[in-house]
């Protein structure tokens, strides 16, 4: 994060001086970094289940949204679902777009620079072979993700590769999935 | 995935002829297990933005969803967001449990495992001393990912945590997450 400087209140809708405000109260304090983020999730029937989305830990508190956000997921139907929902790997590819938009665009606006849009596509390649376990050597995950972002922004040729840049540098879905995070599991009779 | 076996038409909902009729397709055509995701993601403004969801390949053909889904995602408002929806992490804690639910409930079909009923609670830290570049040795993805599993179903104690083994042994969300995925990003100019 660039230090302070002159900056208007709002860039990009961020605003910034909310943002070195923050900075600064964890420099004096360093547990206001800590944030634990949690849902719920209960299944509904084959593909189907739910999520709810309600507290979370941050700031030295413990905080809730506005309301319950509830995020769905289903399969389609070639895959044996209902069909009524996104896919539990399309929720991630759309966790990993929306995490790498929105560290470049807080990034950017900490550095004053603008960005008018921001699209990009997403796509990913699984081996069915690794999950119906037709073959060991074919991973369950997937194989590889390729992003294109388009950005519009008054800025040299040389920035754009920057600003996404600010993204994959300071995205935590984006370290969490390119190097993987320790995930403990435990299971309990209901 | 268990050998075909007689087995009634649904287990947990799920059509549990077609999956063994899948396997036997993917068997017969290696190639119809090649499916390729796709999302994409717009910016609407500071931490607001949407995903797509419409088209995957998969079976050797181009497939649509019934209809295009919309996926929001925003920030809290302590995270300088309007809290409008839920945010990157939470999506991705979303795809993870609901990859992992699946999974689980797909297996346990093919086994002939009824479950009854499934919930689970995750939750991860975050420390922002990573995003906001304040400690070049704190990372910015999730230090780590808790997960406890509630299971409804008549099965002994020891197959509680078979069939969680069901989950994270067969999900793309958990292979993925675990153990990281290569991902490419390109920028262009919109």
């Amino acid at each position: 994060m660039a230090t302070a400087q002159k900056l208007p209140h709002l860039i990009n809708g961020v605003a910034v001086d909310a943002l070195f405000a923050t900075v600064n109260a964890i420099k004096a304090t360093p547990s206001m970094a800590k944030f634990r983020f949690r849902i719920s999730n209960r299944w509904e029937q084959a593909a189907q289940n739910r999520s709810t989305v309600h507290t979370f830990h941050g700031a030295g508190q413990q905080l809730w949204h506005s309301k319950p956000f509830v995020l769905e997921a289903d399969e389609p139907t070639v895959l044996l679902g209902k069909d009524a929902a996104a896919s539990p790997v399309e929720h991630l590819l759309h966790a990993l777009a929306s995490c790498l938009t929105t560290s470049m665009v807080y990034q950017a606006a900490a550095r004053g620079i603008y960005l008018e849009e921001v699209e990009s596509s997403l796509e990913g390649d699984i081996d069915l072979h690794g999950f119906l376990d037709l073959n060991p050597k074919v991973r369950k995950r997937f194989e590889g993700i390729r992003i294109n972002f388009k950005i519009k922004a008054e800025v040299p040729e040389t920035q754009l590769a920057e600003i996404v840049q600010w993204g994959t540098g300071h995205s935590p879905v984006f370290d969490s999935l390119t190097n993987g995070v320790p995930v403990t599991v435990k299971a309990e009779r209901l």
